[in-house]
C-alpha cells in the first residue's frame, strides 16, 4: 500500500476543512473522488471551487445509494419490532433529504435466497421444504421475490440514470409478484406432490411476536407485514416518488419465481 | 452522465447483497470500489470473493476517516452542551471499533482561520483584533492551532501510512502550541502595541454558557474545554493510542503561528 497512492473519496469536500483534504489530495497525487450535490456546481463561490478541483484531475460523484435493500419503509404498516427497524432507514432518508443529497432508494423487497429457498419459514435451509409449511395469515397477499444478482443488475443500472434521481427505485417484476399461496402451489407442481399447509391466524401470529425475543420477533414482525397486510404490493407507484426497474430497463432479462425454483427441484 | 460510467463505491460489498451489487457494478464495466477490513481478506470464503473481485478489476479501499477535525473527543474535560455534541463523535468512533473497520481519526486541534484569526474572540473576524481581547480563564492553559492547509496535508499523508492504522493522529506541531496570552502577546509585538485584555473567570464563564442559547452555548463550552481546562494539550500521546503528524512527516513544513499571524500585521 506504501508504494501505491490509494483511491480517496471525500465526502463534504466543499466544506470548511473538506476542500483543503480535497487539495491535498490532489496534490500529492492521489486518484481523488468528492461527493457533491449537482446544485452546489452552481453556487458561485462553491462552483468556482469545483472548477478549479476538476482542473486538478478530481473526479466528481453525485449520487448516494444509502444501504436499504428492503421494502419501501415509507410505505408499510409494519407493526414492533419491525416498525422502530425500518424507522432508522425512514431517519435516514429524511437527512438525506433534507441535506439535498441526490439518492436513489432501492426497495428490492424479498431476497429470493432467503424467501423462495425457504418458502419464508424462519430459519435457514438450502432447498424449499417437501413436506410441510406454515404459513402467516391465509397466503393470499401478494409479495416479490427478486434472484440477488438481479437485484445488483437493476441497482447499478440506477446509478447513472437521470429517471432515478431522488427517486425510490422498486424492483418489482412482473412475473415476481405472488402470493405464499402461489408460490407453494407451484413448488408442489414442480415436485409433484402436495404440502402440508398449516396457516396461522394473524391473532396468533401477533401473540407469538409479542412473546418471541430478538432476532425472532423482529423477522415475525417483518413476516407479518409482508406476508398478512400485504406491504409490498398495496400501494400504487406515483411517478411523483417511484420508478419501477423493469419499466425503465426492458432489456434485462430477470429471474423470474418459476425459474427459480427450478434449480432446487 | 449517461455516456460515461460513474465511479462505485460500495460500503458493504462482501455482505449478503453487496456482493452482487458489485458483481453487477463490475460487470457493467464501471470503475469499482469496496471498502474492506483487510482482516476480511484472510477469511477463506470472503477472501476468495475478495480475489475474485480483484480479478474483475475492483479497487480495494482499505481504511476509513470520519469527519472528525477537531479536537480528540476521548481525551477532553468538556462540561455541557459540548460534551454531548463530542458524544455524537465518540459513539462513531465506538461503532467504527466494534465492526473493525480499519480507521484513521484526526485530531487536528484548532483551525488557525477560526481561531488565529479572531484571537478566540466569538463571531468571524478577517483579522485579529488591534483593541481588546476578551479572554476565558487565565488565558495560560497551552491550546494548539493549525492552518488548515497543513490539516489538509498531514490528513493525505496519514490516508496509506501504516503508523497511522487505527490510531489517533495528533496534528501538534511544537511551535503551534501556546497559549492564548502567548498568541495575544505575540500579536501586540508585530502590530507594536499593546491590547487591552479583559480576563473572564472560569465561574461568570459557567454561568454565561448556562445562560447561552445554540449555538453561543456549545461554542462557548468549546472554548472552555480547550482555553480553560487545556483539553487540548493535558495529556500525553501514548504510542498504543496515537501518533503525532510533526513526528512521523518531519519533512513537512508547516505554517507556524508565528508565520501565520504575519499576514494581517
Amino acid at each position: 500500500m506504501a508504494t501505491k497512492k490509494s483511491k480517496i473519496l471525500i465526502i463534504g469536500g466543499t466544506g470548511y476543512i473538506g476542500k483543503f483534504v480535497v487539495e491535498a489530495s490532489a496534490k500529492a497525487g492521489h486518484p481523488t473522488f468528492i461527493l457533491v450535490r449537482e446544485t452546489t456546481t452552481l453556487d458561485p463561490v462553491k462552483g468556482q471551487l469545483i472548477e478549479s478541483f476538476k482542473n486538478s484531475g478530481v473526479t466528481l460523484v453525485y449520487r448516494f445509494l444509502p444501504s436499504e435493500f428492503g421494502m419501501d419503509v415509507d410505505h408499510q404498516n409494519a407493526i414492533e419490532p419491525a416498525c422502530s427497524t425500518f424507522a432508522v432507514k425512514v431517519q435516514i432518508r429524511r437527512t438525506i433529504e433534507a441535506e439535498e443529497i441526490p439518492f436513489t432508494y432501492v426497495a428490492c423487497n424479498c431476497f429470493a435466497g432467503a424467501f423462495l429457498t425457504t418458502l419464508a419459514q424462519p430459519g435457514a435451509a438450502t432447498s424449499p421444504p417437501r413436506d410441510k409449511v406454515t404459513i402467516n395469515g391465509d397466503g393470499t397477499p401478494k409479495a416479490v421475490f427478486n434472484d440477488e444478482h438481479d437485484i445488483g443488475t437493476y441497482t447499478i443500472k440506477a446509478v447513472d440514470d437521470p429517471r432515478t434521481l431522488n427517486k425510490i427505485l422498486y424492483i418489482k417484476p412482473p412475473k415476481n409478484i405472488c402470493s405464499l399461496n402461489e408460490v407453494v402451489s407451484l413448488w408442489e407442481k414442480k415436485i409433484g406432490k402436495s404440502i402440508e399447509k398449516s396457516y396461522v391466524p394473524e391473532e396468533q401470529l401477533l401473540k407469538l411476536i409479542q412473546e418471541s425475543t430478538f432476532p425472532m420477533n423482529i423477522a415475525l414482525a417483518i413476516g407479518h407485514s409482508i406476508f398478512v397486510k400485504g406491504d409490498l404490493t398495496n400501494f400504487e407507484i406515483d411517478p411523483s416518488f417511484g420508478v419501477e426497474a423493469t419499466e425503465l430497463y426492458p432489456d434485462v432479462k430477470y429471474t423470474t419465481v418459476d425459474e427459480y425454483l427450478d434449480r432446487f427441484v
